[in-house]
């Protein structure tokens, strides 16, 4: 058995359609995103201006959130020292839950080492709760909440991204009597639309169905308390299991869901995902506490981040160069093609200093490749000037198609 | 549907079986571990010690683990900002890889967010590198490696656990041209037993499989540079895949996969578990690779730690309480039954100050419910005498078995 050449067929076939992922190299300076330093694959440093992050807000380098990392290392150390069964449960997480649970108006939350493993975790051990479970799942849905739902073959059914009718045409299909639950995204991240919420939640009522939520996109940055979605619309009580990530907004790391006291208890003990594993650092809980109170109140860096992301967009369109707006934070620029999309990201980065990563299939569907910007509100107008002025004459140097493939 | 109603059974299955976990909240005081501070479901602190953590050689309260998790956190800030692939790639996390394929003498090393993933993303996809894979898994592995064994329903087989006549049966009668991969653990961390590695290794090469190791209890601990048993014994380079984590021995948070380059790009392109999620922190890949560089030198902490388990051993087995002994840095005590495991727990705790969780199925079998104890460096000669008392005593009181029990 030749391991290795199989290993060339896999990594040649990714070279072919060139989609082989190269990891750039950057170190972000605290206080100063989104400037950063690029390391060149040949060592050599240069100044960069990160436009892809998902640090949304930039509470990566918020004073709060590092003044409560450094308390909580000086405090209690590095890790956790197990998982949170044996030894691993700390005031750090306790608090970090109840932040949480207060933020989506749910009596506990379930906090994971990442927002990738709670969905996962979670949608794979629903069906061990519920026997007989169907799944409907947005056809967009996000790779973790693919993987559960897929791993211990429960049933099943993709309905077309945020069509209600596919939706219930398909429910009306099953089983009136079979345990069903409804799973989708607030704001899908790579065209930055949302779901119509309300009219899932309306349906999911009418089939006696469960609703599971992905606000990863979503919480810290949209409702009056950084709830998400659901909560600028006042739908949270009526979404049954709320997902959400420590690693964007909020600018740390972790994941968590937020439900009923018994269904978080449900998880908690069922889940390997969630039992097996060592618990997040203290510090890092602390920080991403720190951080989810303090969006609670700041609603400013909230309206600051949306107004970013509408002068990128308005400037962007004023060029007519075909951008997608759904009237979110992400600013997706639809190149169609991985080739030309790895060049522009090439061309932005070397000549411009501006990194924005190109998003290739099997992140987007082909023919939908993309740059994706989010602007922030530590982007100043130099640097959204400079950006858009790059993008124009790149524009015009390859002479790619303006405005016609805009959404 | 009531969806509740199924969560009730859920919940009483596990208070019916004793097997219902409450975790227990504690902070541990940096530079005071393993005393730490246990708040009471009643919301009364008490100075209580821990003997069950897997921060096994206290370095999640070193200083040089410390300095620099400090120092990332001011140079760079608190989170990421991104997946690997999408501005979440820093020199931190490059530094740690590095540190980690010199540690194992392999090409490379992939980091994940935890072990847990890098066992269930890894195995779940090599079937999909190697199409028609057939994989076999040690009986007593982790529930990680089994998660990830099954997701994707490839071809598994289970053999007797430490078996080699069953392995090697089972591999006989299996297709001389399928490929094949053997999984299995080092150090088994509820009973401390060995893996034969050689043996496996052997095996292996006459069937032409790859091998795939989990070193999680293991690395930092054995071997002159603390690369695990397969370096203890120089048989790393037999290995194909090693996994480890940097939450246990090495104190912080995280977890990585060590093996060829063509392996680790394979697996870095193709893996959900590793593309779909927010990297780790900088300061904790820092923190983890100041981690793993202090004990490639300092082999006087393994060596402590490993006087420590015997000191605790002989004293136990003195005294006739039933504990197994392999040889290795754990020590389990053998209670066998789930009520009389959490009743030992609770008076340890609550009379006595002295903090180890019951360990219950399914994470051991039945029968086999433990009180494990994780004997450190830091665990002092007073500390050591107290907990050797108390269960002297506790043994005694609870009119339990000596000896006979015993591995
Ligand atoms: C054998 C084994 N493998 C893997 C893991 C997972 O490691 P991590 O805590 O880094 O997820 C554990 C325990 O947590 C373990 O005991
Ligand atoms: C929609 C969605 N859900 C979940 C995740 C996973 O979040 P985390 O980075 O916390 O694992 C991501 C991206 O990382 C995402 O885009």
């Amino acid at each position: 058995m030749n391991f290795d050449a199989k290993l060339d067929v896999a990594l040649a076939r990714l070279h072919d359609e060139g989609r082989y992922r190269t990891f750039i190299d950057i170190e972000r300076k605290k206080g100063h995103y989104p400037h950063a330093i690029w390391t060149t694959p040949e060592g050599e440093e240069k100044d960069i201006t990160v436009w892809c992050g998902n640090d949304y807000l930039g509470m990566g380098q918020h004073p709060v959130v590092l003044d409560a990392m450094h308390a909580a290392l000086d405090a209690t150390g590095a890790g956790s020292g197990g998982t949170r069964n044996i030894s691993g449960t700390t005031v750090y997480h306790k608090r970090l839950e109840a932040e949480l649970s207060d933020l989506h108006g749910k009596e506990e939350a379930l906090l994971f080492t990442s927002a990738y493993i709670a969905n996962d975790a979670t949608l794979s051990t629903l069906p061990r709760l519920f026997p007989g479970l169907i799944i409907y799942s947005d056809s967009l849905n996000h790779a973790s909440m693919i993987e559960g739902i897929r791993r211990n073959g429960g049933e099943k059914r993709i309905f077309k991204h945020n069509d209600l009718d596919d939706l219930r045409r398909i429910m009306a299909a099953d089983n009136p009597d079979a345990p069903k639950l409804i799973a989708f995204e607030s704001v899908y991240s790579m065209d930055g639309d949302f779901a119509p919420i309300e009219a899932i939640c309306d349906l999911a009522d009418e089939f006696g169905a469960l609703t599971y939520i992905d606000e990863v996109h979503a919480v810290g940055m949209y409702g009056p308390r950084g709830g998400g979605i659901a909560e600028r619309y006042g739908l949270a009580h009526r979404v049954d299991i709320i997902n959400g990530t420590l690693a964007k907004a909020f600018g740390v790391m972790g994941g968590y869901i937020a439900a009923s006291a018994k269904m978080c208890d449900a998880v908690r003990s069922y889940a390997p995902g969630f039992i097996f594993t060592t618990s997040i650092p203290p510090a890092v809980a602390a920080g991403a506490a720190a951080s989810v109170a303090h969006l609670k109140t700041d609603q400013n860096l909230r309206d600051e981040q949306q107004t970013q992301a509408k002068i990128l967009k308005t400037r962007l369109r004023g060029l007519g160069l075909p951008i997608i707006d759904h009237g979110s934070h992400i600013v997706p620029l639809i190149v169609g093609d991985p080739v030309h999309t790895q060049k522009l990201s090439n061309m932005l980065l070397q000549e411009h200093g501006m990194y924005v990563q190109p998003i290739n299939f099997p992140t987007v569907p082909r023919g939908t490749e993309r740059l994706r910007f989010t602007p922030s509100p530590v982007h100043g107008p130099k640097e959204m000037d400079a950006l858009v002025k790059a993008l124009d004459s790149l524009w015009s140097h390859c002479a790619l198609n303006r405005a016609e493939l805009a959404g």
